[in-house]
């Protein structure tokens, strides 16, 4: 399979069917207890197409992370590009982090709990869409330094893992909460701490 | 098994060996790949004599979490009270939690990977230790905002979760970064930004 036939099938509806089922499985199931045929019969097709399209489970669980953060990273550089203030930055990112796993709770489940199954896993991730999203973070951190709006002394790789983390830490409670409400209010009161933390 | 016998237990020799012989396990193989079995045989017990004091192998994570967050959090409450000020109890706490998974790789793996297969395991932590962890953090932040220290507008359940998640974002770049360096040497970045971002 030639890279033009994989990017052909980035837009394929099959492609996007089986991918939307392996989220839905995955999500309700969790990845260990999954298997493809599960996925297939929730994708309506056989087992064998999804073989036609992936791997493996494995490569099932990567294409939801990387398909998804090349959405979001592809989103959120687009958006930076008409903000020119790096507070109005950060609170995009927040907002755009938020609204993304906040509209579709069996992505944040996936995203928050099947991927981290495993150092395995997680090390892939964090060394390639994950660093991509954390650099994403950090230009706009280092451009808020440089226009002097945030401290000098914050070192900006730090400032980024907090930011992260801040965010994805109000992701996994509001999967776990019995609560519901919209993720996307949190983006206010994180933000107010956060940009007072990092401001001069 | 009543009561009495189950507190006996925790100062055993033999369940202490066991629970520590689970977290090398369950580390460095993977909770859903690894058996009792395995557990027994790193505890150089026979596998009946896990069954002893585990009734499962769900039984001996969700043992490794209540016995770690017991001792963390007893030590927490202990060290906080001897300090006054809001912003070195923060900074305490901060302390603490990295100091005791950044010793020791194998349970932070434990801690950041394998407790959060599940979001059926989580929902169990979330509510009972770890809700417990929260509540500690939380009365620290609201004692800073009686004694005014913290600002007012800032939500004390979301400056919890920030807190949190803050350093639990740094507990999981460390796990999974090439580079190696003391845990510890986080506290006072991270802390900084925090802490300014609460302070009035």
């Amino acid at each position: 399979m030639n890279t033009h036939s994989v990017r052909r099938e980035k837009n394929n509806e099959k492609y996007q069917a089986i991918l939307r089922a392996a989220i839905k499985v995955f999500a309700s199931r969790g990845f260990f207890q999954s298997k493809v045929a599960d996925v297939a019969q929730a994708a309506g097709v056989a087992d064998g197409t999804v073989y036609l399209y992936f791997k493996s489970k494995d490569d099932l669980l990567i294409s939801i992370f990387n398909e998804t953060m090349d959405d979001v990273i592809a989103k959120s550089r687009g958006e930076l590009q008409k903000i020119e203030d790096p507070v109005e930055r950060l609170r995009k990112i927040a907002s755009l982090h938020l609204a993304w796993l906040g509209q579709d709770r069996q992505l944040a489940v996936v995203f928050q709990v099947e991927l981290r199954q495993s150092t395995k896993f997680m090390e892939e991730f964090s060394t390639t869409r994950l660093a991509e999203y954390f650099e994403l973070i950090r230009e706009v951190i280092v451009d808020g330094q440089a226009k002097g709006i945030f401290r000098k002394e914050v070192q900006p790789q730090v400032a980024t893992k907090v930011f992260f983390g801040a965010l994805d830490e109000m992701v996994t409670n509001w999967i776990l909460s019995r609560k519901r409400y919209a993720l996307e209010t949190m983006v206010r009161p994180v933000l107010d701490i956060l940009i007072r933390g990092l401001a001069t």
